[in-house]
């Protein structure tokens, strides 16, 4: 199911999801509203804070464990850490406050980001090196947004957080990797 | 009543406001989180990211039309707008996907850029001009976020919408000023 933008909608309604999506429909219109509002449009932190609110309000219209999602956002590279010791740097998100840096390697955003990987974490709790943000976050999917041809980089990582263990499932990794296909080449990255 | 950050405390509690705080309560806390997030990190859309997060906690905490708000966040200088005909563009926020980018002069936000003045707007429908991003907004407070001693300039604008009409008043101007301020010298501004 494709859902247009009409001409004449106001913007808030992009973030209307109606009741029974399954979790594929909503992801695709997560995507297709993304795309749309990207379009003409390549400034990274207007596209992110959009793109957070697509993906929170895209989560509490579907059922458990999906709607206990606490948080939804990204981290970008932090321009002021050093190329041989990187950190990412909290960047537009919904939901709680939030830690601010996180060394690459650290943590769940930190090994995205050290990787270039996916980090499907069903229970953060046995995750080594665990960050801590909000002590109600159970289980986290971390995707990195990945640019470059020849000389590819991790400019920063999608970060959802669930109150649920097993919040998420490799539907919500392939579709998080499409979403952060289209942000990788969707806005022009300053670091 | 000041509240203090505690050390081992995790980041989500800053948005964890006490049932039956008063209006100016609430605020203070804002105030005070901003002021222990913000020490020690200068990064502009991490600190943005985060104080959207204080205001709309800090709103729906409180009684009616408090927590009615809607959207709470900023707009700052588009970098890629002309000096002589400036614009803003969406920076991090909470809520609904929102209007991407307003010129200066245009609607409440461009009234407040480009007045450097609060716009305090009882009823939006009733406003010349009025941007309806979401057509549930029934009033909005803009606060400008000026920065430089003799070269002062509008660096962005706090921006928060209501469902209900009225919902603002002088105490939400006062510490949303006060809180522009904060941000205006706590953040290093590219623009």
């Amino acid at each position: 199911m494709r859902i247009q933008l009409q001409p004449k909608m106001v913007h808030a309604d992009a973030s209307n999801f109606a009741d029974g999506l399954t979790k594929e429909q909503a992801y695709q219109q997560v995507l297709d509203q993304a795309e749309g509002l990207f379009y003409g449009q390549r400034n990274w932190v207007c596209n992110l804070s959009n793109a957070a609110s697509l993906l929170w309000h895209a989560y509490k219209a579907l059922p458990s464990p999906s709607n206990r999602v606490n948080w939804a956002g990204f981290y970008t590279l932090d321009p002021l850490s050093s190329p041989t010791s990187p950190s990412l740097i909290l960047a537009p998100f919904q939901g709680k406050v939030a830690c601010q840096t996180i060394p690459f390697g650290r943590g769940v955003c930190g090994a995205a980001a050290a990787t270039a990987q996916t980090q499907l974490v069903t229970d953060v709790d046995a995750f080594p090196g665990h960050i801590a943000c909000d002590s109600e976050s159970k289980s986290e999917i971390v995707v990195p947004i990945v640019v470059g041809g020849e000389k590819r980089r991790v400019v920063g990582v999608i970060d959802v957080d669930c109150a649920e263990k097993n919040g998420f499932d490799e539907t919500d990794r392939v579709w998080l990797e499409k979403l952060a296909e289209l942000i990788a080449n969707g806005c022009d990255w300053p670091f």
